[in-house]
């Protein structure tokens, strides 16, 4: 027997048109893409976004279309999503950052057939254009007075389109498995693959950001989107700020902390979301400029690679911006757990080892570890496993994929995160799979490894990466990026983790390195650590320690 | 193109395994049948909800079937409620303050199967125990030990099926559009009418309490939840408490101030919700009190019926409880908006004008004013219609009803209730359009005449009725309860109004009576005193007042 309730379908029409209709004078404030700051409000951006949608049918958009962005985050981006999404087009969302070569790939794999590009990123498209076989019209998000030097044949400006095209436009009514989005992960081996989202997957994901024990977004935040569109729906911020009837900020492609924390100081957000390197930038730049005040981030959500509990505890103490772990990854939409302990709990060190953890599934994410020989883990605070996820917004297969069992195990996801879960259910990532060190039989945490190393005041980054040995299978080698004119030396660092981690998981060498390597969404590339050190260029950068090893180490009881 | 995530039923299964899995050893305190506290927990209830599954499917239930629930909240009730909508029957919660001839309609017209009963009804179950035609079992929800004294022949002890069968038990697995409660309006006329909620309906409702703007419900709360479990799934409170993880407390039907007061005191909850009589009932006790400490509750959900601004700056002030307002009905699952104006605000007349209002609609609510002739009514504040609401938690139709173009709109429901809306969306309800009151040819607003009267320190309850005037075709009476030893007159109170409304709206009667007459679920029961009017039996109470009435007023201007 069925329910008599309403049929209402969950597409995302009605976020839009939830924030036009409650909180339509409400603000979106953009960096534009010449630098000032420009605002608009949840009204305009559905008025242009219904124009625009218009314009999209008129160049032949149907419903299941790939339609591609190009953009940092703005106000117009926002505008692209909507009117692509709600015609029932799918919005695929490029990373910029990815090699020209691999664009091409995704855009040609996706079947895009418009391109929405910001200015920034002309040079690449006019290059390559050729190589955009199925790309049948360019729209650059800019007015008629740049488009002058566009020098792309047949470009189409956008606010020319927002302008010609009127606003009366049907919007939704479609069924709510119908795919809004598509995002490639950035593929740490092989080709990189398609996450479709669906508009319920991505409006029932956006419930997370208005929970009061997640994100907790409210009509009285101020949200600053750091983390950009292009990577899984900027952990779908824009949507929730549009319901929750928050200001929302975009900082566009000015991710460094001077203008960062610049615009934190004006703009006064209360609630941001970015990854662990951009903080780390941030700290230091608040470090040393101490009249900038950023306290209004009572809740900064981090995310992408595990958040040093140092990190944590100087930005809270020094500059009061507190800083919440998620954890989480594209074909989880993203966001899978939060670590958010009660906030009227003394700051103890079992408070600080919560919020280092990466915290709680959400309600609607099922979670299990899965050991050796696919048997479940307990959730005893020790045992590890990889992490595999269920839900509604935790993706089934990939985009033109075939079944993938290395990465869908009846029903779930297969991670490829490796973690302990307490009794309590907080779950604390201790790797990723592929990053794992087991040196004689025991397991050793990069992720402890690197968070401890990094809690040195000389150290900017730390990444720890397998070395092979001859007795031990592995042992581990830690690359090191230091604080500016800081002599700090691997004796004095193998001291410092003496207090701090079993005498075996000490690495016996260093390396000193500029920078740690990225990937193009800003996690550490160990893929290219693990490169240099088998060509032998990381040599004349490593130094030996005296103070551990596994030489020194008790025999592990493990 | 449909999207590619994964296919995850909405359906309640998920809700009592999320709580027993990540928050297991949260407590369900239970003031029992005989009256002391019983405390339990989720992991404990999710095991004995698994039992009682196999109970039911011993006893013939599939899925579909209705089984009736006629009980107080208590843990023991949780545990029905989800043993039987997780296999896919239908819990129908029956009101034990209806007369016993409705229950046996509703019963009957529900065809319900087994019904599950507290000890306090037996009498009733006893009595009328032949006219419940399609009920094959009662369970008795109690032990063995109070057994002996059921005296109703076959009848079951809810503890020893809980005791006898398995917890192995496969729940959920169904369309999440199946049907899993049904829910009787009280009816103020003709038979009652069953809304028949689905298991997305009363998933997607739980999202309510959960979202920071509303209830916002979190870890760190414990719930009290005193509106009856039989009366809208309690607001969806005890879902809500069990995804949140929250603690919950169910007092059974010891709601009288003293032991609510008592409790509250005791277990220190965060979070309440009730109807504004009780609230009222309580700040009296709370003030007679001053050494119960009620502080704890810094969110205190109230609705059913308008609440008094007075009251809720009452209790604030004198006694640190946060009242905020709801608004809902049985047909939305209840909750549609909330009035939470923003916490940093200044406590001046604006803000307190906010908290007296109804509030803005939730996410997922869309919400409309209909006017005369079927026409939308602006959103200034001033024009009044009949609110129209749509949404995924909003009723299409009633249970074996035919399309009922009373109530439903064309994808609409009329809710019957007569509000403004202003420019920011707050919906202020002036009246029930059953309960207006049109003067003239012009309307006054019963809900805020009847607030205005409640303001005054010696009124304890004010119910405002139209009176047939032959003049204006109506005009305003008044019933006043006072407190007692109070020896205020009409006089008195015309003068207290003359401040605070049009001269106009001022009552040239009022009437002075013992109580305001109340309906099942405990609203003013306007019906009785217009019937009281009707008969006379009001007359020998009325008292006139000079101080204002229509003919003393201006010529309205609208």
């Amino acid at each position: 027997m069925l329910g008599l309730m309403q049929d209402w379908p969950l597409t995302l029409d009605k976020i839009l048109d939830h924030a036009a209709r409650w909180h339509g004078e409400r603000e979106i404030v953009s960096r534009s893409v010449e630098g000032p700051i420009v605002r608009t409000t949840y009204a305009e951006v559905h008025r242009r976004a219904k124009r625009l949608s218009n314009a999209l049918k008129g160049l032949g958009i149907k419903p299941g279309d790939r339609v591609a962005t190009l953009a940092w985050n703005s106000a117009r981006h926002i505008e692209a999503w909507y009117a692509i999404m709600v015609i029932g087009a799918v919005c695929h969302t490029l990373n910029p950052r990815l090699f020209p070569d691999q664009l091409c790939y995704i855009i040609n794999h996706a079947e895009d057939q418009v391109l929405f590009t910001d200015l920034t990123f002309l040079p690449t498209i006019i290059e390559r254009r050729a190589d955009m076989k199925t790309v049948r019209q360019v729209i650059v998000m800019t007015d008629e007075g740049h488009m002058a030097s566009v020098g792309l044949d047949g470009a189409l400006c956008f606010e020319t389109l927002v302008e010609e095209n009127g606003e009366d436009c049907a919007w939704g009514g479609f069924d709510e498995n119908t795919a809004c989005g598509l995002c490639y992960t950035s593929g740490t081996t092989g080709n990189p693959k398609g996450v479709l989202y669906s508009h319920r997957s991505n409006f029932l994901h956006t419930l997370v950001t208005l929970q009061r024990d997640f994100m907790g977004l409210s009509v009285q935040d101020t949200v600053l989107a750091v983390v950009p569109m292009f990577h899984a729906n900027a952990w779908g911020l824009p949507h929730g700020a549009a319901l929750a009837g928050a200001d929302l900020i975009l900082p566009d492609r000015f991710l460094q902390a001077e203008p960062l924390a610049q615009l934190i100081a004006a703009e006064r957000p209360t609630l941001m979301g970015c990854v662990p390197t951009i903080f780390a930038d941030l700290l230091r730049y608040a470090d040393e400029h101490p009249d900038l005040d950023l306290s209004s981030l009572s809740n900064a959500a981090c995310g992408g690679s595990a958040v040093p509990r140092q990190l944590m505890r100087d930005f809270q103490e020094r500059h009061g911006v507190r800083i919440f772990q998620a954890w989480g990854m594209t074909e989880t939409s993203p966001v899978a757990t939060y670590s958010r302990p009660d906030e009227n709990a003394e700051h103890d060190d079992a408070y600080w080892d919560d919020r280092a953890r990466q915290g709680r599934a959400m309600p609607w994410v099922e979670l299990r570890l899965i050991g050796d020989g696919g048997v479940e883990v307990p959730w005893d605070g020790q045992s590890t496993g990889e992490i595999e996820v269920r839900g509604p917004w935790i993706a089934a297969r990939y985009f033109h994929g075939e079944e993938d069992d290395e990465k869908f195990d009846s029903g779930w996801l297969r991670t490829g995160d490796i973690a302990a879960v307490d009794d309590r259910g907080y779950v604390q990532i201790t790797d990723r799979s592929k990053d794992v060190i087991k040196s004689g039989g025991e397991w050793i945490s990069s992720v402890e490894l690197e968070n401890e190393v990094m809690a040195h005041p000389a150290v900017i980054e730390a990444a720890v990466i397998a070395r092979p040995d001859e007795r031990w299978a592995e042992r581990p080698l830690c690359c090191v990026v230091l604080r500016e004119g800081s002599t700090v030396d691997a004796q004095e660092l193998a001291e410092h983790l003496s207090e701090r981690v079993a005498k075996w998981w000490i690495p016996e060498e260093f390396a000193f390195i500029e920078e740690v390597p990225k990937t193009s969404v800003g996690k550490f590339d160990k893929k290219v650590l693990r490169a240099m050190l088998a060509d032998g260029s990381l040599e004349g950068r490593m130094r030996a320690s005296s103070g551990g090893g596994r030489e020194g180490g008790p025999t592990p009881s493990r």
